[in-house]
Order: C-alpha cells, then structure tokens, then sequence
C-alpha cells in the first residue's frame, strides 16, 4: 500500500479524494505530486473531494488553503467539495473560514463550476 | 473518519477510489453502499479506480468480480480501471483473470468506455 494520496484525471480536470486522517509526510507529497501534475497534464482545475471526512482539523484547513494558492500559481482552479455540514460548522467555530478556497456541495457542481469559469467569457450574462 | 468507502457521482457513473487496504467489513459494507447507490441515482456505470492498491490478493479480486456481477444484475456496467502492471501480473500468476470484470487503463478510459457504450447502438461501425 502506498502512502501517497492518488491523483485521477478528468479531461483537464485533477480529482483528488481525501479518504483518510493525512499525516504530515502524506500532505508534504500531495502538495509536490499535485503541483507536479498539475504541470504535467496541464490541467485547468483541480476538486478535492472531503466527503470522507467527519474532521478537519487545523491542519488538513491550512492544507487545503495552501493547495489552492499553489494551483493557482500554476494557473489552475482549486475547488473543495463534498464538505459535511458539522465540519463547515467546526471549521467556522476554529476560525478558519477558508480564504481563497472556493467550494461546491460535491463532485458533480464542482465540475459544473470549472465548466462554467472556462465558459465565463461567452456564458456571463 | 468513516471507514466505509465514498462513492462519488458524476453524472450518471458512479465512481470508487479505492486508497486503502480494505478489510472485510469494508467490503460488505462497500458492496451494500454500492448497489443502494446504483438504486438511488440510476447510475448507468460504476468506475472502480484502483491506481492507489499496490497489491490485490484473492480477496480484492473476487470483490472486484462481486461488485461487477451485482452491479450488472441491477443493470449497471461496472469497470475497473487503474490497475498497476505488477497487480495484473499477480493476478494472472493466482488464477484471478477477473471474468466478468471489464477494465480499462485509466479513469478517463473507464468513462469513455461507458460513453461509447451508451452510444454503441448509433456509433459502432
């Protein structure tokens, strides 16, 4: 079993899906394979998927911050989905109100928001 | 943090990314998720994505054929993509060629595959 956390590809899309408590060395290699990925296919958006998780701690926040700023370095779109409600509610209490992280309810709205962004410039009304 | 498997949605293809050593209980449990969830959205397609497992014994593998032989009696086609070449191997050297189980190189092959599917009656040559 490896301790890396697989990143599956969309299209241009990067799917990533956090299905357990991370250590510090497993998010240190999410951020270097993500960047690097990103790199490689080119991608325009990358989703987090959180639905596995009942926690978020501090640290996993911070983590998901700095992987948003990093992608959009890179020229990519970060959005974290499938949040459960009692970890929007621990995030809020903690004061980590997720700055710069944009959110969808799941999976499926948040690619529906890349596609939207891609599409901004003809589809804003 | 659950230790039941998340099934994310896209669109109509259900999909599972398997990161972690499943123990029994897991897989049970999987299989009851799975085939509620194929109920509940009338997914057409199952994506089982096993890029993360480094090692799949005798044990994944039938759950691998269980899912897809459930999944088809529902009227869904399951197909498992992702898996290492090290893994095919092992699996040929047990005896475990997964009959019955469709595969695919990636996810993004895996959901081609399914698109071609619903469209083969208009689209194959």
């Amino acid at each position: 079993m490896t301790d890396r956390v697989p990143i599956l590809k969309i299209g241009d899309v990067l799917l990533v899906s956090i299905q357990t408590d991370l250590e510090d060395q497993m998010v240190l290699d999410l951020q270097e394979d993500l960047s690097q990925r990103i790199v490689d296919t080119n991608a325009r958006g990358v989703i987090i998927d959180i639905s596995a998780l009942e926690i978020v701690d501090s640290f996993v926040g911070r983590m998901l911050a700095t992987n948003a700023a990093m992608s959009r370095i890179l020229g990519s779109t970060t959005i974290v989905c499938g949040m459960r409600p009692a970890v929007a509610i621990t995030l809020v209490e903690l004061g980590l109100s997720l700055n710069g992280v944009r959110t969808a309810l799941n999976l499926e709205q948040g690619l529906a928001l890349l596609r939207n962004e891609r599409t901004a410039g003809t589809a804003r009304p």
